[in-house]
């Protein structure tokens, strides 16, 4: 049972690692030459995935090559979110950087087209946009915004989540682990978790969690600035909850006076299928809405959207520039992401698709003890492996994902106990490839049986 | 004087805004159409430089067209640092983009060649590299480097420093101005300037300085972790001292267990013509260094170098992923980069034309009273604007930087007054450039005479 396994616990399991998946030689000598190459050279906080490394040179729409040739299918990534490649991408990219790529103390129309094409993807009430250039540095600065506009300091995220890279982000980041601890201005909530939360009325439920810590952070002197949610709750184990699920904890928050922000990295750009943004499959309108990976399809850009009355309190009293923050190659990259998931329908395409491999993978699971639960939305899918009826079994989450690398299928695990297949293809992933995919993880939890 | 300016008093003087050359149209009806999209849509903490903004289209080498295709002389940009759209970063670029763009947790060769090239060009005491896509996120990150390897919190800056725009940079970037109050870790010392401060011994005096931060941080129980420095001291004003000032002062601040970053963000890259990192030209070796802006030509990318001893209490305890950092595309521009600056020979080019820049400023410099100071290594290069003797100038130094804007020159100012013309072109600004340079200059001084 994940519900009541504190933030110590699911550390103490999983060492100093952020994700499961993860892998660093402890024998350099013994290492590939490029593997020791590379330990020599970068920092010790490098890792790569899998027992043994994916050493990818090539890649197109939801497939990558290795140094010798070998193709692979990519369930994994939301970097190159449209797929690996994609040449409106390498064109417009190419088209701007013969031009011209400066900052936005200079006027350029394509910063103004872009923001009016992404402020047009949201809720009316969301008016203002600003771009930088990872989802860390959106969040840093959204914690940022939240704070001028509440006068208050305090922060809520879920028990297993993780919103950046910078120090803000990561005093607000459980998942990071014991080694980097919250700050105390923060609070954890569990995640509305649909499988092991028992409970008639989840809403409810998920509410109450949000007074609690909304009543802990007033009675500390913090008061609640924000709640910042990824509405898949990936790092939390892939908990897509329902519509609605969220909607009263949010009502709870704003009574407090917190802002919510959305952290659209995991399920923004039409994932979900259902919906555009992730939190409008959950009813909401957030206050602040941040981006980032598949923004750019690769190119790094970022950005914070606003309502104009929360953002001004910020935007009024601190100077704020990011040099490489909207500047036109990386507009361009977002631009051509923007146009293609439309012209290309790709958010009808990404629901079709995931509710084809939802329902596979919901027969699959039927075959396999292990699997104790299967809950997705659109192109984000959480498998999770159980032992003994419904212990998460993390052992068995690893060695499924090395067995699926043998079997030249790449994805990776979520949750504490690195328990949950993390499954989001690039959108190119269509229905001709749920075959192979669900023929290769039958095979990985055949061959990884006990 | 500005020694003895306090922040505060600089902050009063300046407004909110960042820069002094930055721009934002009060009457949003009266503005150009582009101007007013842009107001209605960004957030408010954009601006534009200079009175009529420069709606820049294309760009090559030091030049930039407008969208009335008007050529303007690029005197400013150290972003597309060896020169706009250099064929040689476009293509490399482009190249990778079709191959692949994924990030580090899979094996690349790239990566692993870029280390190597970017450490070979450092002493050996500093070995490891780690990337990021930011200069904020390289200094965000060096600071905590420096936190977990002191023990420390205390943070020492020049009294005009900007080292970023996440949380934990701003709170060391009294640039910033009140809106964005310093943290209470954080001293200021004022930056070696050898204009302005009266004293034989500018080592000594700029020691006692750090002694006394480190005497106060000490006090007040923070301890010191850094000095963080531009080793040019740009945004106080572009001092560049010389070899063997701060020498003593980075003494005392490592006999106080603290460690130095070097920002390499504004010298680095051979900028300065007689070494490839600033902090060479100071016969110093950091303990971390930091680099930005120029390190991709435009692509954003960022990193962060450290001795191994330095960087591993924190890369032992705390898991950092940075998703865009290091990716192939980025590493592409940033190999382009290292690889041009050496055949091209930039490091050289940039030593002569900018001490003939340097000569000629000098020699208009005895023909104009307002200018009290011309100061700079290789192409980087501070005009001092004054009034009545020695007294900073700030409306001029606004005034002339509009003035070389009417006349197809584009630069800006730097410095708590705003009275610095802050001169640093790419690096395909040649020799044959600086007559249209010296006469514009001399037109715009003669043009905003009282």
């Amino acid at each position: 049972m994940s519900v009541g396994t504190t933030h110590a616990e699911s550390v103490a399991r999983r060492s100093t690692i952020m994700d499961g998946n993860s892998y660093r030689p402890l024998d350099e000598a013994a290492a590939p030459p490029l593997v020791a190459r590379r330990q020599r050279l970068l920092s010790p906080t490098y890792r790569l995935f899998y027992h043994e490394p994916v050493h990818a040179v090539r890649a197109s729409g939801a497939r990558i090559w290795d140094a010798d040739g070998v193709e692979y299918l990519d369930m994994y990534n939301n970097v190159a979110s449209i797929g690996h490649a994609h040449p409106r991408v390498v064109e417009a990219v190419h088209d701007q950087m013969q031009m011209i790529n400066t900052h936005t103390r200079y006027l350029h129309e394509a910063v103004v087209d872009y923001a009016e094409a992404f402020l047009g993807t949201m809720p009316e009430e969301i008016d203002r946009a600003m771009f930088v250039c990872t989802g860390s540095e959106a969040n840093d600065l959204a914690l940022r915004i939240a704070e001028h506009a509440t006068g208050n300091r305090g922060v809520i995220v879920t028990a297993e989540a993780y919103h950046g890279n910078t120090g803000l982000t990561s005093d607000i980041s459980p998942a990071l682990g014991s080694g980097s601890p919250l700050g105390a201005h923060v609070r954890v909530i569990p995640a509305p978790d649909r499988y092991r939360v028992r409970t008639d009325d989840l809403a409810a439920w998920f509410a109450a969690r949000m007074q609690e810590a909304i009543d802990d952070l007033s009675d500390a002197g913090f008061g609640v600035s924000s709640f910042v949610a990824d509405t898949l709750f990936s790092s939390d184990g892939v908990h897509p909850a329902a519509p609605g699920d969220l909607v009263p904890a949010v009502e709870a928050l704003r009574r407090a006076g917190g802002v919510l922000i959305a952290d659209e990295v995991q399920p923004g750009f039409a994932r979900t299928g259902s919906h555009f943004w992730g939190f409008q499959r959950h009813g909401l309108v957030p206050d602040l809405v941040t981006t980032g990976k598949p923004m750019g399809n690769g190119i790094p850009i970022a950005g914070v959207a606003a309502r104009a009355t929360v953002l001004e309190p910020f935007a009024l009293a601190v100077p704020y520039f990011n040099t490489f923050g909207g500047n036109p190659v990386s507009i361009a990259a977002a631009s051509a992401v923007l146009q293609v998931i439309g012209e290309e329908r790709m958010q009808e395409s990404n629901a079709r698709t995931g509710a084809a491999l939802l329902a596979g993978l919901r027969e699959l699971a039927g075959r396999h003890d292990a699997v104790g639960d299967v809950r997705g939305a659109g192109l984000y899918v959480g498998v999770e492996l159980v032992a003994d009826g419904d212990a998460p079994d993390g052992p068995r989450g690893l060695a499924v994902v090395n067995a699926l690398r043998e079997r030249r299928v790449l994805t990776s695990v979520a949750g504490p106990h690195s328990n949950v297949l993390k499954i989001r293809p690039p959108y190119a992933f269509g229905a001709g490839d749920i075959p192979r995919f669900l023929e290769a993880l039958d095979g990985a939890l055949t061959a990884t049986r006990a």
